[in-house]
């Protein structure tokens, strides 16, 4: 699986000659091969990928729909892309200006023979629209992060610390396939479920809520879920705000269809927050674009008003959060469609009492 | 602990009126404070770290020896180091060249009022020698990863995977205390023992050298360790080899003090390697800094003309790769000492035949 086909018709459209990949993801997402070294280029009707002697075996025994050569002390990249720029006559070759840093710039600036245009967002806008394929992928990783979380439910118990409940989720998810995890397992109780972004402790799960927000990344396609459950009782006040977040969670996947923005998809969730006086306890946006990489475009926050393309994968992930007493978060991940939206989480939402 | 002292007197060493440090890494050195968002700015007298609304308590409570303030829409990042650089008339800011992407670059460089010079090199020198403290620390990781080690040696069969393996071993760093590895474990057995970056694959182990490249990453700081094993009784050849490695290893940590280039070090262990007749087979450099990151500097190899100085930490790690047969790397941790080293590193290095 590659996508050089559709950067070339990206290229073709945009106001650059080629298109120069060097991040680690998007050399991935554009070769299908995944390498911590290598360069790719891209033209309206061509395509190159440049690798050194460690894995230019396998890169050509794998990628399709380009030119696979290797670089060396007489072939660094920087000769190999200028032989490019002058056989194909570049003059605008577009590069990644949010991950290429300052050094790196200043050296194909010098080195290379065009001028170099900033242009991510030609490879980001492609890769917020998932192919059906890419789809499955995303799909067998949430299904693998679900098996996971169902086999540590009978673990979780007021014995056993927040770290060694993260410890036990990922050990599952090696167990069960994924090569690893797609973010650090957010595993919060009792009080410390008020924190959305609380790492683990080496305290004991007390009685209260228990946030479990955990992902895989299995073939290098990423999930991503929360689900808050209950250790004891709930009381009525914690039962209220959970039915509120999951409210809100569902209002937010009614209103997802492509062409609305991802803060009227924000909206329509905070929309119930708000009107149920927890509005302020709402602080971050509901969902993020998922993928090759755990945080990618579209965004549907309140700041986000571009509209959502059929194809995206978002999160769908509201909570409230009361500090020092407690907090809900449910997130699950969409797809979007022409008329709506399919929630590839199959996980149930109802509140789970252990 | 912070080590915001010794950048003020780098600071005033050097050619700039301040530092601005953005990466997580740099600023965790600096402040002793782990966030995934926060600036940092050093003058030859003073330091303040900027941070937002998620994490401004918990620097406020940890950080010393900096004014901690926040940023929120109406203070950005921009305001409060303009703030810094009016009071305290700052006309050369440096930065972090090889760090700070295109983007962020041309963002500081319009909205500041100083002028942006690059200045890494500053704190990668300093983080090159490490305090007793910080070796303390990376002992204390060096341990934690041979106690998983010698955990999983029973688990060792033709049995199972190479990446079960790596779920074993990964599953005890963490039961350890670990909070993660320091990077992805290399664990290749038999023909693929000759790959040195080779992949754990869903292959059984087999019959030969098994190569076991790992480490953790506690309290922030990386071990790193590799050790060759022999499942079933080693040829000639492969005992042969095995030596050679390990004499070239010796070769090189004798040769290690302060004041010794990278070259010379790897050049001592190299002559071992090439008078035995596999030069050609050993293509990789001796040794890398180890310390709040995996490969950071100082390097050890043939083209690191630098001298080593006192209190910097290393690899020591030799190898001899015959494709498609087997492979032997064998790599402890030292610590760079005005006379010598000290190998940090327990595990013997006998070959362990199981």
């Amino acid at each position: 699986m590659n996508n050089f086909k559709k950067l070339m018709a990206a290229v073709a459209a945009a106001d650059i000659d080629a298109l120069m990949l060097e991040s680690q993801v998007n050399r991935q997402y554009a070769s299908g091969f995944d390498a911590s070294d290598g360069v790719a280029i891209i033209t309206a009707d061509k395509a190159w990928f440049f690798t050194d002697s460690r894995y230019i075996e396998a890169a050509q025994n794998t990628i399709s729909d380009a030119e696979v050569l290797m670089v060396s002390r007489d072939w660094p990249y920087s000769r190999r892309i200028n032989d490019v720029i002058d056989s194909e006559k570049i003059k605008k070759l577009g590069f990644e200006e949010n991950r290429t840093t300052y050094s790196a710039f200043t050296k194909w600036n010098e080195k290379l023979n065009a001028e170099l245009v900033p242009a991510e967002s030609i490879i980001t806008d492609l890769r917020a629209v998932k192919t059906p394929e890419e789809l499955e992928f995303l799909i067998q990783s949430q299904r693998t992060a679900e098996k996971s979380f169902n086999e540590i439910l009978p673990v979780i118990s007021t014995d056993i610390t927040e770290k060694e409940l993260a410890t036990e989720l990922l050990y599952r998810f090696q167990k069960n396939g994924a090569e690893d995890k797609s973010f650090d397992s957010i595993i919060v109780s009792g009080p410390h479920s008020s924190m959305p972004h609380g790492v683990p402790c080496d305290e004991k799960i007390v009685n209260g809520f228990l946030t479990i927000d955990f992902g895989v990344r299995k073939n290098g396609w990423c999930s991503d879920t929360t689900r808050t459950l209950c250790v004891g009782k709930p009381t009525d006040e914690m039962r209220k705000v959970y039915d509120i977040v999951l409210e809100a969670q569902l209002a937010g996947i009614a209103a997802a269809h492509a062409g609305v923005t991802g803060s009227e998809i924000d909206g329509a969730a905070r929309a119930v927050i708000e009107k149920a006086g927890y509005g302020e306890e709402f602080g971050h946006g509901f969902g993020h674009g998922v993928g090759l990489e755990i945080h990618e475009a579209p965004y549907a926050s309140p700041s986000c008003d571009d509209p959502i393309p059929a194809g995206a994968v978002i999160s769908a992930e509201p909570g409230i959060y009361l500090p020092g007493r407690f907090g809900v978060r449910i997130e699950d991940v969409i797809y979007i469609t022409e008329n709506g939206c399919v929630d590839i989480t199959e996980l149930p939402k109802e509140l789970i009492i252990l």
